[in-house]
């Protein structure tokens, strides 16, 4: 069913792809500053001192700079109440330099995550994560669609000529990745059976898949035998594990050696979703800036 | 898989159902006017003359006054324009009397349904198909359910006496049916697999489920041998055919005696869903009006 593009070795290209997307971005910065004299401003907020958090916000902020935005880092100690963060957060939903905001989860245990995410404006929630714009992705209103399953979602078109009437089956139905990730699919013309940790025969339903995606967080479990031949997969996964030689290495969930020899396309783990969710953290706030700067430009 | 109760002739009583459930909130009301000395009010909005939907509002109002709340019809011009509608909306919002506000459809061709649904404040909006609702519902967040799949949930959870783990396919994939129904089903721990008019092999993949939703409208779509044995059957369609004495009647989606010869239970059109989805919509405004007037009630 799925019709194979000519790519060496059938691997999706997640890095050259978001590099396309970020240049896409850079340009239309350049564009939308001649066209209003303003740039698009991104806001990322940090509770805590989570090393991982650090690095991810570090990364998107420079990230955010390169692309020719404005980039503010907002870090806050670990002991910080939830109304303190939510009066940062009011301030920034009234911040005509802000066009979009990210809170970095996870978050210390005294703040609520969803409290802190509804209190975003949604026309500045970059992550897509609040009700509002999860509620308009369910109706298939545009709105901001979370960054990973985006990102998915672009390697997919990219890959995939027509995805209409295609059976997509999702494995992991996480509120970040998993169920917006169905939603998307749904609205691209798929079939959509989605899968989680209760689910009976994963690996039958999987080989049903036209295209797959899979985030578990749980390395090595998707084997060859459960990818359809012909498959699109894509392996949202990422593990850190040891390897022989006293380091360790980054893997998904899917066994990449065995899957490539049965799947039409794949993902590498890095290299393939991951650059995907930073491109598209910037692709976000670019739509989000449009929205305020040039409401005619509309959402994707 | 799934596991019989003893019903005669295994069909899903909706009417029986549906009382009980008009009783249950009938007695809620009571305790609630009680306890605060309130009771919850609904408004009813119908905007035109069609026939149907005059009766459709005319049978909730009426029920909802049964039920011991109290009821608001608002009939307004063909021709209303569409700012005059949303300042009435504006106005019910603000009503401490009216808890639930309900807007029949469809609306005229000068009036944006989006528009004026999301125009209800989310506690109010008692037919839950706003974007906030919509997106509590994705993300697993206590909100306010659209009637009929809350309805079709409620036949479930009467008739199974669990659903996680069942592979649950929904045919149909509408905001106000199909989609709210495949999240509801997911949130009780259904694999869950959705299908529209692209699907390649529908019938393929409802004899795969151990529950299966039909909302399409086509009615003689399901067939008896599209269904799985023991499969419960839930049919939301509602088509009026002529019958042979020049009369009509209604009918579902699900050729009926081919269903339930294979099914373990099967809705029957009338007196499967129809029944529920009032009761339902009984049901949520007194929620909406718990919200309110009793917090600490809380929302199912
Ligand atoms: N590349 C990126 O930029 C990026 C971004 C985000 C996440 N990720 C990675 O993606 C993975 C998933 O992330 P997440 O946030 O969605 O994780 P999560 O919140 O832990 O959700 C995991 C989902 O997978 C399901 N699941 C777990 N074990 C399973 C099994 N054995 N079989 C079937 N389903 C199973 C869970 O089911 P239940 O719901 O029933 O528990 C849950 O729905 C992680 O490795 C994460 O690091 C990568
Ligand atoms: N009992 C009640 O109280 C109640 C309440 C509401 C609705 N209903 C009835 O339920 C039915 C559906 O209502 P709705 O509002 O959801 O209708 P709708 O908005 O027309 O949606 C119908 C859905 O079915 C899909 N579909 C149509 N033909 C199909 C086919 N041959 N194979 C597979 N999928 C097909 C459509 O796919 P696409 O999305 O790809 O077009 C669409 O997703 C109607 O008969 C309605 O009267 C009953």
């Amino acid at each position: 069913m799925t019709q194979a593009r000519a790519e060496p070795g059938n691997l999706i290209d997640g890095k050259a792809i978001a590099r396309r997307l970020t240049d896409r971005v850079k340009i239309e910065v350049e564009a939308l500053r001649e066209k209003t004299g303003q740039l698009p401003g991104l806001a990322v907020v940090l509770v805590g001192n989570d090393p991982a958090s650090e690095v991810y916000v570090r990364n998107k902020a420079l990230q955010t700079h390169r692309a020719g935005m404005r980039s503010f880092m907002h870090m806050l100690p670990e002991t910080t109440p939830q109304d303190e963060l939510l009066g940062l957060i009011a301030r920034l939903n009234g911040d005509p330099q802000i066009h979009g905001i990210l809170v970095q989860l996870p978050l210390p245990k005294q703040i609520d995550p969803a409290v802190v995410t509804n209190a975003i404006v949604p026309h500045k929630d970059v992550d897509g994560l609040g009700e509002v714009n999860a509620g308009r992705l369910s109706l298939g209103i545009p709105g901001l669609v979370p960054c990973t399953p985006l990102g998915c979602l672009i390697l997919l078109r990219e890959t995939l000529p027509q995805m209409r009437g295609l059976h997509a089956v999702v494995i992991g139905a996480s509120n970040l990745v998993g169920k917006p990730m169905a939603q998307l699919l749904l609205r691209e013309g798929c079939t959509v059976s989605i899968a989680h940790i209760d689910t009976r025969d994963p690996a039958g339903l999987a080989r049903e898949g036209d295209i797959l995606v899979v985030a578990t967080g749980r390395s090595g479990l998707v084997r060859g035998d459960w990818i359809r031949p012909g498959a699109t997969v894509i392996d949202v996964g990422i593990t850190r594990v040891p390897t022989h030689d006293g380091k360790t290495k980054l893997v998904g969930d899917v066994v990449f050696e065995e899957a490539r020899q049965v799947a039409a396309h794949i993902t590498p783990v890095p290299g393939g979703v991951g650059p995907m969710t930073i491109a598209c953290l910037l692709h976000n706030t670019l739509q989000a800036a449009r929205l305020t700067l040039d409401p005619q430009g509309g959402l994707a």
